[in-house]
């Protein structure tokens, strides 16, 4: 007689890969929103509509460097013609627009992105004038700081220009009032150029949720160190912490945890205070020794917190055992996956990835899919009534390659795959030339 | 007359959009080598090949939690004749193989990973054995904390098994003297599980860049402040410091710089310390105030280090001009953007982030293209002899459509486009219907 199944389910149904996902992302909710800097919202979903408070630009200004004008003084104007006017002064970026007036036969030297300053109409560029050097058109000004009379005197402009030339209108980007970006919208860099040209230096997002990693087992030993008899290299917490940075998580990889249920049980305790999601890998399965199912199986005892854990048996190859449910004062989620490493990837790749991206309130949470034809030397078998995840390369031509056989603990073919090919429960064998469903890990 | 041009190559030389990124990529050279932890060497790229010290898995291991089984002995085993076997102890994951012998008539309860103790030939799953509780067939063990008496006894196996059934053999991942992965490989989860799973603590790889972003503009005030008459606020700084993140650097955002070329000069060289990139925008084109221009173009003087910044007109819209050189002792590259925000963007997608990529030793440095239909309601122009690139909206049914004008300062418009709509030199006008070249920002 096998331990008693805490749940009207009983462990022994066996739940599909779907049904297992949904009640994944039935249960885990979006992060409460916090305002974050500019800087520190890269990546994450904005929860309000963002206004524009103020026009962008907010003043008229130039789109050149050159001089700006009035319309009629330079009507007319060629180089055989030039119209020559008085510069009155510069007025470079940042500069306020009442500085100056241009007034009739006046001209002011002007920067890009200066104020159009009153009584200007339009902006000549300096290329299409003497610079006021008096010898004939020019490519440049001369800096500043090298030659400040240039501020001054007379210059030549050689061709006419039509009002509000060179000239960007206040308002012609956003105007103030406008939706600038709207809820739900994920911040990269160009909506992160949009935020601070509007003058925001934070934002109402929801922040990238925190992701303590940790995998059990007696028999792990971390990289570099020696390895003992009937000992393996702890890989999982190493590849699913770089899995969750990769999902947009802040992940925290805690050590191998040895197979002792108080150790484990005080360990995760101990890491919730900066968890909004645990996953841990191995003890989940059927063994004397499975002690993460031990450990957080027993539910429903007054003195526990948290909703608890379920451990399912799902139809899926790699895998099969699974544990979901919610842990601590907070009912932060867990998600317990199985410790082969192939399995533990796998799973990561379809639970726990589009987990991390519901707590972020992102809406495209799974990986891409694809289909395409299968290239094998000879056909692949599959377990009846289990949906089958085999490690592949996919070729740009549309074709997929099964690397390596079916065993969960192929780490080295899981490293040479960027792509698993979906053997859907009914499907036994799949001939080469096959159409599948591919899922694309990028 | 304009300033005189410092090179042979000539200020009014126009280049073109190829010449300039070929220039860049020509100077930029990864950057040499170091030892990372593991962890910290996600995303970059590998530079030895990494051979398997030791074979995985290290020795013959269980894939089932069962029971390691001698083949005579269940030879023609039943649910009608069960094969009944001393159960002589448990075998862990962990544990060393030598600790127990399955002799004639014997079996040990193993659980997954755990290794094949000496004598057993195969591990029968507990699913096929009443678990050792004489009441048939069982769906698992009990924990070992709960019953550890289960240890011993005996055990009623239903089901005969082949030799080395459900035992997966000392090296059948990798084996010792492999090649696990080739110098060159981009270390994403699933390779840093193979890393870590072959006892590897860390790893020679090409780090990730340091990238100083600065914008200059005495006009320009940081986001969240009050902006006061001729003012915009600093957006450069903030998305290119996202962009560069996003292109795989550690990036660093120094805030505005205003128009000075000396405070810009010291604020580099203070910079350079943390820089093996720097990144300016504004202050490039040929105005009165251009002070990245001023402060960098200036070189061959006997006090001044670093190969020296080339300003150049490229032939390009936006981003017509644009620096390219190096700063300082170390002759850290230093690209100069124009200040417009679709500019100095547009130009970091084109420039900077394979420059950026090239530092990390990938192979893979631009963004993928791809051609799409031109959605549009009227024709787009383009003006002659520039290479023009429109932001734009791609749909995943090969349509692209423009978003905004033309105007470099439309913000608004780049934060709502994933692509750009490549305009090549000779193209004046584009027909709504032409098929066009579309860089993918993703």
């Amino acid at each position: 007689m096998s331990t008693a199944a805490p749940r009207p389910t009983g462990q022994d149904q066996l739940w599909s890969v779907d049904e297992h996902l949904e009640d994944i992302l039935a249960t885990v909710r979006p992060l409460e929103p916090i305002e974050l800097q500019l800087p520190d919202a890269q990546g994450c979903v904005l929860v309000e509509d963002v206004m524009v408070p103020v026009s962008l630009p907010p003043f008229d200004n130039s789109s050149m460097d050159g001089y700006a004008v009035r319309v009629a003084d330079v009507a007319g104007a060629s180089e055989e013609f030039p119209a020559a006017l008085d510069v009155v002064g510069d007025v470079a970026a940042g500069q306020a627009a009442d500085l100056l007036y241009v007034g009739p036969g006046q001209a002011a030297r002007i920067m890009t992105g200066a104020p159009l300053p009153a009584g200007a109409e339009a902006v000549v560029p300096v290329e299409w004038t003497d610079g006021g050097l008096g010898e004939g058109p020019v490519s440049g000004m001369r800096a500043r700081s090298l030659a400040p009379e240039q501020a001054s005197g007379h210059v030549r402009v050689y061709r006419p220009a039509e009002a509000r030339a060179h000239v960007r209108a206040k308002g012609s980007d956003v105007k103030a009032g406008d939706r600038a970006l709207d809820a739900g919208t994920v911040l990269g860099p160009p909506q992160i150029a949009l935020l601070a040209a509007i003058g925001r230096g934070t934002v109402r997002v929801r922040p990238r949720p925190r992701v303590v990693v940790m995998s059990t087992g007696s028999e792990l030993v971390q990289p570099g160190e020696e390895l003992g008899s009937g000992q393996i290299y702890d890989s999982n917490s190493f590849a699913l912490t770089a899995a969750a940075r990769d999902a947009g998580a802040i992940a925290y990889r805690v050590g191998a945890v040895a197979d002792d249920a108080e150790t484990l049980r005080s360990t995760i305790e101990d890491q919730l205070v900066r968890a909004d999601l645990v996953v841990t890998t191995g003890g989940v399965s059927v063994g004397a020794y499975d002690v993460v199912k031990e450990a957080l199986e027993h539910v429903g005892d007054e003195d526990e917190e948290g909703g608890g854990v379920e451990f399912r048996k799902l139809a899926m190859q790699p895998g099969k055992p699974q544990g979901f449910g919610s842990v601590g004062p907070d009912h932060t989620p867990l998600l317990a996956l199985p410790g082969n490493p192939v399995s533990s990837y796998v799973s990561f790749e379809l639970f726990v990835r589009p987990a991390i991206r519901t707590l972020m309130g992102l809406e495209d949470v799974h990986r891409p899919t694809t289909r395409a034809k299968l290239t094998a030397d000879k056909a692949l078998t599959s377990p009846k009534g289990r949906r089958q995840f085999l490690r592949a390369t996919y070729g740009a031509d549309g074709t997929v390659r099964p690397v390596g056989g079916a065993g969960s603990h192929l780490v080295a073919a899981l490293a040479h795959a960027d792509s698993l090919i979906v053997v859907p429960e009914d499907v036994e064998s799949l001939e080469p030339g096959a159409d599948v469903e591919v899922v694309l890990l990028g």
